[in-house]
């Protein structure tokens, strides 16, 4: 056990947006990463709640698990989940445009064009930005172009602490690339790790931060 | 061994139609139906082309996979083994809509509302029922209202030997309440049953049908 244990907050997978029963938006996030922040921050001593989309994982048996579907059903866990909490960190992918009505049943195919309206999800990570008090926040960037400046400007704009910078190619793979931007100037390249090396690394970056 | 193994051809799994490289349409399709249907059929002394959409199971060792993301790349990989086919179980939920264009790389979010427009995908299904010749073609429909009537429907306008109908339930659950008809008449009723059950039941349904 560490000096002191904290209250991590985690979130993972993607979220669905339902255009009918049937048919969603989503995107490939496993869940893995933040399984294995989960992971990580109960190894190290840490208490964990886990928010989760829908993932093919089983949870560490440790966590306070809470499963979710859409980003408005993960933006209430996160919110009530918040107060409690002392690192929050979201790797989620919560999809960031939901059909703008939900049909319910089953839209029948007609074998005509259909034209939906995509409206913008809640943005979690900013909203928590707003009213972090002294909790330290980690947020990632999943940029395709013009990456680390991305990712920077939704640091300091998300209010976040720490941002992990990674790219499309990330999503299900074994190893990856990944850039730790810190609001304290940090910046740490990490060439071909695994999820659960970005973790720990996360986990304790996190807990130094929160116990300064 | 049966007196002549048969040549299955099984589709598994959702597809995804990407909207940019991250974001995709697709539904909650597990490949499990699928993947039990070319499990019967190998127990039962057949072989098997297995072609799935991505999922997170291992498939029979035994089966030959070919992996597909998107419907046309399914109707790509399904008319390629199509000529070798005896028997051809459709179980995979392909997404019957795509949007019209996919973005390289990663749409940047803006803050506004979107309006996208989706297009039809091939109707696989449809299309083997034109060129089906002596083989054996089993379909599912997933209805959420008239569904006896709207499978039966299908069954006779796609050609189909067998049709199975169930509910948007019956997507990631253990057990189900499943239908059969068959145009020969056939209505079987299997309540609460595994989709094991059901895809040993259509395996020796097909095989008859096709041995007669």
């Amino acid at each position: 056990m560490p000096a002191e244990p904290l209250r991590f907050l985690v979130t993972a997978g993607p979220t669905r947006e339902h255009l009918d029963d049937v048919r969603y938006l989503s995107n490939a996030s496993s869940g893995r990463m933040g399984h294995a922040v989960a992971r990580a921050a109960l190894a190290a001593g840490h208490r964990v709640t886990l928010v989760s989309g829908p993932v093919e994982l089983a949870p560490p048996p440790a966590a306070r698990l809470v499963e979710v579907v859409s980003a408005e059903e993960m933006r209430e866990a996160v919110l009530a989940a918040f107060p409690d909490a002392d690192v929050v960190v979201m790797t989620a992918a919560v999809a960031d445009y939901r059909p703008e009505k939900r049909v319910s049943g089953k839209l029948k195919k007609t074998g005509e064009a259909l034209r939906i309206t995509l409206v913008p999800t809640p943005d979690i990570l900013a909203e928590l930005g707003g009213m972090k008090g002294d909790r330290i926040l980690v947020g990632f960037a999943l940029e395709s172009e013009r990456g680390e400046e991305n990712a920077r400007e939704k640091l300091v704009r998300k209010h976040l602490d720490l941002v992990v910078l990674d790219s499309p190619r990330a999503i299900g793979a074994q190893v990856s690339d990944f850039t730790i931007l810190g609001a304290d100037g940090r910046r740490e390249h990490h060439m071909s790790v695994s999820k659960d090396f970005l973790a720990q690394r996360l986990v304790s970056l996190a807990a130094e931060a929160r116990l300064i």
